[in-house]
């Protein structure tokens, strides 16, 4: 059997954030062209991506975050799956466009939430897609939740639960920036990247976060580390900037690459 | 609890036959305004619709028909589902832009097939959405068989399959013909209207098929019929012009309506 990866793509990385509903296709383009590269290379590939300027608006705009309740919040979460679903078409159709048989996969059709927590995701589905070929495309998406209705199953969700359900034999999350980073790059020149998170310099990597001072990158990056290194119990994560060229395409072959492994 | 009305819509109503993927507006928007009507007059809808030029060209290309084999096929089946993705896509998008939280739900996540008939079909998925309020809308596509691969899911499979599942109180079927006729209306300007397709006029009304002796025609024909008649046994079954303005809505109403019913 061929390994499986999974592989998650930031909404910032293929959508302009501040641009409703607008795709940065020369981005898109590389990513999808990179991650075509390592399937032709015979790795298996499942494909998570964030819903960036696709979901975010609308969702935030009929405060979807905590449920819907009314009729207008109601329009407002078919109004933001459709945005979620035009997108995730998007993606499929360049992979399409280059011979790569990619089909999309939606999580409010296949995963449940209770109080904004996954409590089932069809990977078994995911799994019979993989073995016919097919290389699963799944979106950050709204779902319905058994307590609040409605709820937002985002990429950092549905990952974990494929990763660990699919057996992957590694994590690959690209993004904006180099990797994990002492303090946030895109405002602090000083910022220095961390190769590798372990559990042994994982103090010392907290640490060094907190002298960074800047409270909010510090507790939102303290957050996800703590996350990624759950999610790398069950495999080893490599995080890397999909803006440059060959990052993503090297993490995704297991190479040696610039960015941040945790493990 | 309202009363659930199925609706299956024909591709070759919202789409243009002859040319790939490119849909019918004029007769989308009239269709998509008659259901919402229906929707808020108190009727609970279940839209199914055909894939028409957006699936069956694709579908036919590579084979389908008899499952996938080939990376060329499968590469095919992809596609396939992409493009009825975006068929399914300006279906929703329609009922959105006139304030009817739809949500397109795609028989490839929901569903499974066992050399081409359906063994499974997420019937709970589309009940959960009704009762939140929204109009699941689902498209004939393409989804995985345990024997060929893959297969085609046509409308005319998932509507008997919801509208048992989902006890509909009666089903409404759009087409582009004023209902069962003697002959194809197209084709023969003799052809005329059976107002009603019962048990005990069945013997007749298929005796006239046979007297028009357009083989294809009839042999078509009756096959329908006869799916229609096991459908019946489920919940009234009234066949309708889609294209003659206010047929659609007065038969997702139960109102008396130039049409065939069978029962």
């Amino acid at each position: 059997m061929k390994e499986l990866v999974a592989l998650k793509v930031g909404g910032s990385v293929i959508t302009d954030k501040d641009n409703y509903a607008s795709v940065d296709k020369a981005a898109l383009g590389r990513v999808v062209l990179e991650a075509a590269v390592a399937i032709r290379a015979g790795v298996s590939l499942v494909v998570v991506h964030g819903a960036g300027s696709f979901g975010h608006v609308k969702a935030k705009k009929h405060g979807l975050k905590d449920g819907f309740e009314t009729q207008e919040q109601k329009q407002g979460f078919a109004e933001t799956h459709y945005d979620v679903i035009q997108l995730n078409q998007l993606v499929c159709g360049e992979f399409l466009s280059i011979g790569v048989p990619a089909i999309g996969v939606h999580p409010l059709e296949i995963a449940r939430q209770k109080n904004k927590r996954l409590t089932s995701l069809d990977a078994s589905f995911v799994r019979r897609l993989l073995d016919h070929g097919f290389t699963p495309v799944i979106p950050g998406d709204v779902v319905l939740d058994d307590e609040l209705n409605g709820s937002i199953c985002s990429g950092d969700q549905s990952l974990p639960w494929l990763a660990k359900e699919l057996k992957a034999k590694r994590v690959v999350v690209g993004t904006d920036v180099d990797g994990i980073c002492t303090a946030d790059p895109k405002t602090n020149k000083d910022a220095k990247l961390i190769p590798a998170v372990t559990k042994e310099n994982l103090g010392r990597v907290l640490a060094s976060l907190e002298e960074a001072k800047t409270q909010d990158v510090t507790g939102g990056m303290k957050g996800k580390i703590m996350e990624l290194l759950a999610l790398a119990e069950t495999a080893p994560v490599t995080i890397v900037n999909a803006g440059k060229e060959g990052r993503l395409k090297d993490a995704l072959l297991g190479r040696k690459v610039v960015g941040t492994t945790i493990s």
